[in-house]
């Protein structure tokens, strides 16, 4: 695994196995498809990055100055995934937090994932979310839920699983999220309480303003008549069957693919679904 | 920072920045007193450390080798703190946990805390806990919690703050378990919502098996005549202020103390409160 890990400053230094993020999850962090050698929605992955470590009280390194690493890292790549997680650093009193926090960046380069038929089969997972609004809607580094969620299943014909908040409403699948179509307007999960904010997801409704962000129960999510998931890796992928529930092809998410493919290269489907 | 890594089968090996306890949290630690050179409480660190790991499906080394390795690197020490991580190591397809993981134990040494006065002052954090009964009781590594709630004061005259859940009852401190008495009666949380089951709180109910495990409201909680918190590092640390509550001496503390010191002479008062 290509790596590299600086301080704020921009200096290389070694991980230390006092960093907070190991020690508490006590950071975020961002997962960019990398596309013909370029990091596709940096800018977006970055004020994500900013936004969620603003809510932790982290310092932001220089962007310029982690845009240009990642070249460096990125040199000979065509395809990948670029992972940047961004900690505290070392330091403070157990959990209370160095008066002048040095973050710690992790820069590093995995192979994209393989390609995926069009349209997916979902699950239900039983893993609940709980609902903690403070860390709401950022990528941090406490993703216990998710892994265990992801790990409800080894079917490998399934491609995600949805998951609930413990109040049954409907949040997100474990690594995308969710819209789906219910008489036919479309709607997708409020993240005030749990749930990570995507990219995919916002370039979502930056382009569909009519979506409306609803507290949507489990019980009225069965009512849909279409439904689709969406992260900054695999881009939109349409979902042909959640548990014994089949959905029919569906054209407004068809057209949306096509936008999201004719604006970014990386999600045309030669690439990214099935190829 | 002494410190060692090792693989499941007890090898040394380099910490690798792929590890899931870095990326996602995914792993459980413990933080043990040591004193004359012994870990305090190891077999119930122990036991915390694998019913943890069992929780979330993380394979546990053997004890004994762990306990051989802790005992070489506390070589020279006299009374510090020791650290166990175990994570389910590097690999698996993002969430998705590795079929067979090669868990990650990182052991390392740091200085035991400063002595406190014997009683200290607390107050309320602001910080809730999210209600997840599957991660509840165990001391995992998603812990972005207590370093929200543990930064909410720089006064270092306050030793801990109550946290509570997202329904207003009481859990714990940052850093330790609380019990409360109320007409009487001594009580401590359950821990089924939230919160960390500690070893210290354990003992105290092996000693006090008339102590009620409660749903406890803040609001009920403001009626305690008497309050203490208590964790392995520190032992048991009467409350004398909760915000502008003062709490006269209680003699039942004292003679929980007492019998502690005595049991384990890492908390006489000598060693751990006001030395």
């Amino acid at each position: 695994m290509k790596s590299r890990v600086i301080n704020l400053a921009g200096f290389d230094e070694p991980f230390a196995l006092n960093d907070r993020g190991l020690a508490y999850g006590d950071g975020v962090f961002e997962t960019i498809l990398v596309h013909a050698g370029e990091p596709v929605w940096w800018h977006e992955h970055w004020q994500r990055l900013s936004s969620g470590a603003d809510r932790l009280n982290i310092p932001v390194p220089d962007e310029s100055h982690v845009r240009r690493l990642c070249k460096e890292l990125l040199l000979d790549e065509n395809r990948c995934v670029l992972k940047i997680i961004l900690t505290r650093g070392s330091g403070g009193r157990a959990y209370a937090a160095p008066e002048n926090p040095d973050p710690r960046i992790i820069l590093s380069v995995h192979p994209a994932p393989v390609p995926m038929h069009d349209r997916v089969q979902i699950r239900w997972c039983e893993t609940p979310l709980a609902r903690q609004p403070l860390l709401a809607g950022i990528k941090h580094l406490n993703r216990l839920e998710q892994v265990l969620a992801r790990n409800e299943w080894h079917d490998q014909t399934i491609f995600e699983g949805l998951m609930c908040d413990t109040e049954e409403n409907v949040v997100c699948a474990t690594s995308a999220n969710v819209f789906a179509k219910i008489d036919g307007q479309w709607l997708t999960p409020k993240l005030d309480q749990a749930g990570i904010a995507g990219v995919a997801r916002a370039w979502v409704l930056k382009q569909w303003p009519q979506v409306e962000e609803a507290r949507l129960s489990r019980l009225r999510f069965a009512a849909a008549e279409a439904v689709f998931v969406c992260n900054a890796v695999r881009g939109i992928l349409a979902v042909n069957r959640l548990g014994d529930r089949a959905f029919p092809v569906d054209s407004e998410i068809e057209a949306l693919q096509c936008r999201l493919a004719s604006e970014q290269p990386a999600f045309a489907s030669g690439e990214n679904r099935g190829a």
